[in-house]
């Protein structure tokens, strides 16, 4: 049949209920403010499943996640994906590992974002929760979160990102007076990222307000 | 039949159950403390269903929503509708476009009304999420969210909201020792410019605290 | 029969049940930390219903509430009251139309207890929200809220309360390094005099944070 | 029988069920973030029953619980015991009247474990809710809650633990970086002494950001 999809609807069915769940979760916890913030999951190597734009995060439905390219275009459907879908699906291209890409606008990111994006990174030491990232196994571990310029020139951001992703493991990263993009292997996995990294700037954050940091 | 009432009962019906299940949520944030704020919808393009004053906003019923004509008066009902239903009609009676408007008391809108009323403004920019207010489509758009002195005269606060409005676009104002009024098309536009305002007032009282800003 | 209970029974049962379901409330606030604060309601002109010291606030059931006469003794049961329960049964016993009397230990409280025991209260003004103690009709109205210094000897706590009372109407007080009293004539008054006691002063050392007050 | 497990499986039963309850309520409070954090129960005067690592807190099941004997050795399965095993049950080896230990992460205990890791320990006094640690009956108590520096060497770590229960009564420490250790007879003291820590750490980070303590 020449309309078949070209990818597995039931795995679609998976992921979608897996993206509706989580992210009513995160919304819950007010890091999706006022539509904001997207989220997607991979559906096999050239497509992944994505929460359409502008929709209320906190009341997801199953016609609010579309499937797109990697080049960030609509399969199936004739929803817009949101402008910075390409910010999902360079990660997906780049990295056959990478299975869910959470991008949140929390206050903390937000407010952090704004504060060290001067600086172009946040640096995080000495917390036992570095843990939590893929791969480190110990506290000692240090980590520098970077902050990207914002703009609505989402080749320009995805080439930056690119040039990041070059030098070394990266987790996630920020864009200034924006919010965080975290990913992983699957949605745990993102999702511990996502947790660290809302903790750890939490953190800073409070102790800049102390008088240490 | 003289008796009928002058607007739509079944519409009625259908808008105060949107408050009631809206109101509860704002509620339950905390940003309706101790019986205050109130909340409205249009029910045509003369007359507005609000909430009674001095109810509980965590557990409204049918019966704490009224209606009142554009001039603030009770239709239907001997309610005695809040001092403050004029800022509400005023709206509706000025822009046939706008079908909702919320006023809440949350900590960081009262913090910030204290804390700005002196310029008369809080000017916020560099924000992804200024893009959520209606017709604003980038992210460099700058905004100032005006300031109000606190009155109980209404007619004289209702005039200086007024004259706001012949500048130019708004979507919100706060009053000084007091809260916000924001307003949209519909509940979720509203709520959408609402949760956007509260957002990026915390940001702006977090990166004071931090010593930017 | 001279085993019956000198109060109305029915009466104890309504009283419980309204108590349970509003303290839970409140303990879910995060007010009631580790088994503290305790609530009253007035049963008839010589009894109040009290919670057992000692309980989960946020667990109550029907037998960790107790009834005192005005002495603060245990009536009807051999339940040990808390050594507090003196602070409420003072209230019932002064004024016959006060009906509900709640003790809480949110941190803002305990933070504003330490932070203004010095100046020995802490002034309230220029907030909208001051009309929601019962007799204020207009903003203008400024309130200085008590701080009394802690002690275990609660006749001596209570006779400063009534040092306090012979001065003007009340809504409650601080005790320093401890929480907050405050009450109304019913439970809904007193709730909505006890929320706006936490916002007020949340937003007093807010605005002390942001460099004002 | 020569396979009989060498504990009561019964006993067992209850307690993970107990634990799975009472952690998934600090784990919606934002005390466990990113799968940190862990929590035991004494079985008997050998084993003991506790969280296996790396779950998510906040979705605990039965699987997810597992028995250890004092050396922290896995008893009865093949889970991996997380490394800090060994400070659960170093404390129930030496004390047979504690019967719960709960390690958390919240925001509040890692800010403060950094701010006071160079002074070894935090001074809390003044506060009434010091009456809610085991023993003490009047708020004049003053407490230091230890701050012992971190490590991945759990043999030395709790080494300094034992030193600093030679010295006296002791119902919590903190680890820099890391979080907070709390313990008590059973689920709901330990509860109690975790909740007042938490609560007393707030606010003594509070009144610093206020320029007292």
């Amino acid at each position: 049949m020449t309309d078949a999809l070209p990818y597995d609807t039931h795995r679609l069915c998976e992921l979608a209920g897996e993206i509706i769940v989580n992210v009513r979760e995160l919304s819950a916890l007010g890091w999706t403010p006022a539509t904001s913030s997207n989220f997607s999951r991979r559906l096999d190597d050239r497509h992944a499943a994505i929460t359409v734009s502008g929709r209320d995060k906190g009341k997801l439905r199953e016609a609010d996640i579309m499937v797109v390219d990697f080049d960030g275009r609509a399969v199936g459907s004739d929803h817009r994906p949101s402008a910075e879908t390409l910010l999902h699906t360079q990660l997906y291209r780049r990295f056959p590992g990478i299975g869910c890409v959470l991008h949140t606008h929390s206050q903390v990111q937000t407010v952090a974002s704004r504060l060290y994006a001067g600086a172009g990174h946040v640096h995080l030491e000495g917390y036992e929760l570095l843990k939590a990232f893929s791969g480190n196994t110990t506290h000692e571990t240090e980590l520098d979160l970077p902050v990207l310029p914002n703009t609505q020139d989402m080749p320009s951001l995805a080439a930056q990102v690119d040039a990041l992703l070059d030098r070394g493991d990266m987790w996630g990263y920020l864009i200034d007076g924006h919010g965080l993009y975290a990913w992983g292997r699957d949605m745990a996995d993102a999702r511990r990222h996502l947790e660290a990294f809302e903790f750890l700037l939490g953190c800073e954050l409070e102790l800049r307000k102390l008088g240490c940091a």
